[in-house]
């Protein structure tokens, strides 16, 4: 399973590659982040992060692409721009016909650390030993991204899971409809 | 001068064309809703609102793109969803290098009533009279939309002259600077 993990901004958007399955060592594939200008015009910008998400899909074929889950109570102040720059992100997944996964940040913290309320510094050094890294990524969205991709493979089992019972319901209250 | 005027919104965008310059009676070209399903993937709404906005440029091909500034202050149960709409609008605008311009809901209300404060009914009733309709366009995102576009047009002429102000300050700036 390759996840693209996204940690959504328009002054710095987190983008990191996983790979693995759940049980097994991670493998990182790439991390990094796409910038764009304070000054430039907010439409621009959205443009900048469209072509620096493409690139990255383009060039690591991820089958997953995990966002972090914006909220409202966030920084009032940069709340609008993540979730902005989350829909550019989201966009071109969806366009490309890849399954996208949002997991809020407790989820993402909690996956890699064991913790909700972990902090940065715990996430990211969490994230260098699991992917078994020389040094922690930075900046800390660069770690983010990669922590949600972790997050994403861990979570993925028992989401799945999840579906089947929920289409096997389905199928029985179908069935029962029908009957 | 032709302007497409976004409302964004995900169960509703609010979409409408307008033509003319500040001064003279003002034509409707079209106007419309994209609609998504309240029950599909937030990457798929965001997806059908890109497909639903691209068709509208490339029936109308506006020379300007408008689209409410949306704020954090809103409604915060739908605000996300509202950014993230506008987003998309934007981003669709400047990958055809279409110049964006945002105005908020007060800058409207006042261009087309003017009172920032005037509601819904107010808004759809000027706008029915300033484009001639035989009646308010529903639903009131349309109706919206449609002002947008009327605001745009008659604030761009102000724009401008700020704009070639700055321009011609920057000059001059730069000439005693070399002097």
């Amino acid at each position: 399973m390759r996840v693209l993990g996204v940690d959504p901004g328009l002054t710095r958007c987190g983008v990191g590659v996983v790979e693995g399955v759940a049980g097994r060592p991670l493998t990182m594939i790439g991390v990094g982040v796409v910038r764009t200008p304070a000054d430039a015009e907010l439409s621009h910008r959205l443009l900048a992060v469209e072509q620096g998400i493409e690139q990255w899909l383009d060039e690591h074929r991820p089958e997953y692409v995990a966002v972090e889950r914006v909220f409202s109570q966030h920084n009032v102040r940069t709340v609008m721009g993540t979730a902005q720059a989350s829909a550019v992100a989201m966009l071109c997944a969806a366009r490309r016909g890849i399954p996208v996964a949002l997991h809020t940040p407790s989820e993402v913290k909690a996956a890699v650390t064991g913790s909700g309320r972990a902090d940065k510094a715990q996430v990211g050094a969490m994230v260098t030993r699991l992917l078994r890294l020389a040094e922690p990524p930075r900046p800390a969205d660069a770690a983010d991204a990669l922590a949600l991709a972790i997050c994403h493979i861990w979570r993925a089992p028992a989401q799945n899971r999840l579906q089947q019972a929920v289409a096997r319901h389905a199928v029985h209250a179908t069935k029962g409809r029908t009957a």
